[in-house]
């Protein structure tokens, strides 16, 4: 069993540090606002109010923050891992930010006598309490290795994809086919309202063929509902879209679909819906089509 | 058991009627090239050189052709179903067809005293064979109820979506959904192929969380391998997407994505690819990004 | 000087048919709705209250309709030209309309004894009061000559551009144009105001360069005033825009900017645009990003 | 007349600093590859070696080079304009470059005494030596004042947008309707050309009508001719195109043709095209749509 530091202890992060400690470990766990640390406390866990606090004696720092400037400031800050993380410490950042500031900060650790992999998860809000989490590992195979059993505790698939970067790169791609899987399933939920079909019928059989993914089981009946409490927000799906529309820019590679989902979220965002679950681009295709939801 | 008649025995249609024939049905087909005729023989069905012969005696009459005038040839045509084929017949046209198309079809067989519904199929070559095909079905709720058995015989999922067309109409939405999730995952392979990745564990570790779908189940494999042999064709899917996006362009139902993918399938057929596996849209993302396979 | 018979006193028609009585032809107009033929009488002309009386006696007999299936109608229904034209007529078909139904009306023409040409226009009602209209010409070069001196009275700018149907798909080019640059227009529009900027003065420094076109000229002030009275109107450019796609796509030819304003042309309609002229398209973009005009 | 220090000679800036030279402005040119600057000491003016000794003594700093870094680096770097030009000097900023970056050297400008003013122009080479540019203004009232003899004297359309910032966002305005224009006119010309009709004819009917731009004036022989020397080269476009989408992206503004141009300028450069004129965007339609010129 492992001394675990947790930093950040958002929708994800709680659940993912309660199944840690459930799990035997011993995990100190620390949050911008402190308030979020009692699900952890009463698993078992102890709440630090600073980082330099909670990462004190651990031999696992995990983290999970909204994106590459919080985990920048996290790990590099003046009060941060890097400055007060016991020597060898694993890094783990389960976040999901810039590949390139992934592979920054881990040439940084490095410097300093730490490991770090790269680590972002798939699954939601669902998989980190169900510990049924995808992730998506970049790192040193030695490092990969030695984060494998607690990766495990927290997920189900957990999948070695290259060096540190390759992780985020993964979660870039499978975040750009999510977006797009998601407005596809709305295009053609609207049209079949348009067309009067039976629309829950219609996700019924349209989930038993080629159709069929875990979008369609996850978000269609919200869409038919219109109940678009998050879940995942379009506000960080757009971030998530701005990485991967960057990085695809970068490399040459052109996205046809990549790019005009891009736009959709811009426009779901500027017409007040970042809050919402990123089903919500649903409302997109409504007020393209003329048919808003009252 | 049910004497039926079945026009059409290419890829999906014949391990169809072979099954209709298993399932203790006596099966006659009747296909335009007759040599398609051979697995239901060897079956136990019997083949018929003229849809007039096939359809005499017939208590069903099942339709499984590529496009709208095949249809229109084979109900109506003069040497057609409605010409031959014993009053009161059940016509099932699993074909894949406009959703306007069979509307009018379905009142011209009213009105000669045939019972018509639309019942096309998702799912492939493999679902046909297996048995495990999803069915959309259009049509009256007791013609579909009288053709249940038979559906079932055929399909794993049967779900009765609406009146006539209806079926027609989730096929499209369906085709739609399928043409972007395949392009979706092909633009985030080529992604992850630019930046180096271990593409196959990137597929493994996609598969496990919100990113997982059945086209990245059957598609992804093709795509690392370019093995690109059919399966459903390119040409097809382009049949197709025309029909989704001129009843969405009807209806007043914008659809970005789709018109997207449409278009990127008119780009396949126009360099060569169209006799490929719908996966082959893989090779359209190859060339946009100057990555083209030898 | 000939003897006109002019089909459709529309926007366009009426100032064209007033045009060649200006310029000491006889010309007998006809028109669904009869009020619209005052502007023709009163320059002179003379008013007919069916086809067959407008096209008795006349050399030329010219059409400005709408849509393809008025022009068949016109042409070819019961009481049309065909029927009642004298031999050898020669008919221009002012009306944009699908390439395809050009060719086949005039092989129709032909059969019948009479000749015609498809010459659509461009510029407007402004171009068509001030006889300064593009006209893309396809025909034969004989009719072509035969009419250059009538086409030379409404228009400025008068092409040979093939034989039948190439004006069409002249024009079907020039629609395509046309709404892209007035779509990017907005976008930019859109786009400087988020940022503060003086549009006035931007559009006046972008109309100096590589920005500048007709239609930066003729729709920028609209939109910076939100003033949509038509001109031509969001549903007849949505029309044309069917025509393009289509032709495009028969012919393989890949459109990705076409195919995307023509989603935003349904997008303008569905939301009740259709009747507003086309630098309407602005509204779309104010939409898209949230910044509905009050 | 002024002193001015002109940095950055290339295809734009040497034929701008001759033009002030002949003017009777003294200028003093600096280029990083020296022998740019001969046409400039061959028209009267001055070369220097250094951005220090080209500012000494110059009333006026012109910079025109390629991007933001360029930019930064020519007046902040440790060698450069903030460093050695005289106290009072007004900066011409000619670069096409991010209006945020402009913003920042404004004010760091500002702090140090000078007066900056983004001045990015349109109009190509043909501009540059015709002294017809336009040029698109931010800054301060009395900095546009003060620069308007100097930039009259290179420029057509001189126009004062706003404060500083202003001229940038327009540039990049002016640069998303160029590239959309560009590709439209690809399109509709492949189009053209799959229908067989005569492209030069139908070029010169369309310029006449709504479809007329200057790109279509000075663009659409060259893709005729398929002869895409430069000009203005997809690499520059690219790099605009990155500014206006981001700049778009940020303020909540949905460009949907702005964000496919964007894609295709991508996949321009990934197929090797990145030198060519940007009416090369022809070959990408060509790419497309199965037809390549050999």
């Amino acid at each position: 069993m492992s001394t675990i530091a947790f930093i950040g202890l958002g929708i994800m992060g709680s659940p993912m540090a309660v199944n840690l400690t459930k799990a035997g470990h011993q995990v100190v766990g620390y949050n911008l606002s402190p308030e979020r640390t009692a699900a952890l406390v009463e698993a078992g866990g102890t709440a630090a109010d600073s980082i330099a606090k909670a990462v004190a004696g651990a031999d696992v720092v995990a983290v999970m923050v909204p994106d590459s400037p919080d985990v920048q400031a996290v790990l590099a800050g003046e009060d941060g891992v890097f400055a007060h993380a016991p020597a060898g410490a694993l890094i783990i950042d389960f976040s999901s930010i810039r590949p390139d500031v992934t592979t920054a900060l881990a040439a940084q650790a490095a410097e300093r006598g730490f490991r770090l992999i790269d680590a972002p998860v798939s699954g939601g809000e669902a998989g980190a309490k169900n510990a049924a989490l995808s992730i998506m590992v970049g790192g040193a195979d030695e490092d990969f290795a030695a984060a494998k059993p607690i990766l495990d505790t927290v997920g189900k698939t957990v999948v070695h994809v290259g060096p540190n970067g390759s992780g985020q790169t993964v979660k870039a791609a499978n975040q750009l086919i999510v977006a797009g899987n998601i407005q596809l399933l709305a295009e053609a939920i609207i049209f079949l309202e348009a067309y009067g079909v039976d629309t829950a019928a219609a996700v019924e059989v349209l989930g038993g063929g080629l159709a069929g993914s875990a979008v369609l089981n996850q978000k269609a009946q919200k869409m038919l509902d219109r109940s678009f409490e998050p879940g995942f927000r379009i506000d960080l799906h757009h971030k998530d879209l701005g990485i991967v529309t960057s990085a695809a820019r970068e490399a040459g590679v052109v996205t046809p679909l990549g790019a005009v989902v891009a736009q959709l979220m811009v426009s779901a965002r500027a017409n007040g819906d970042g809050g919402l679950d990123h089903s919500g681009l649903l409302r997109g295709v409504e007020r393209l089509s003329g048919r808003p939801t009252q």
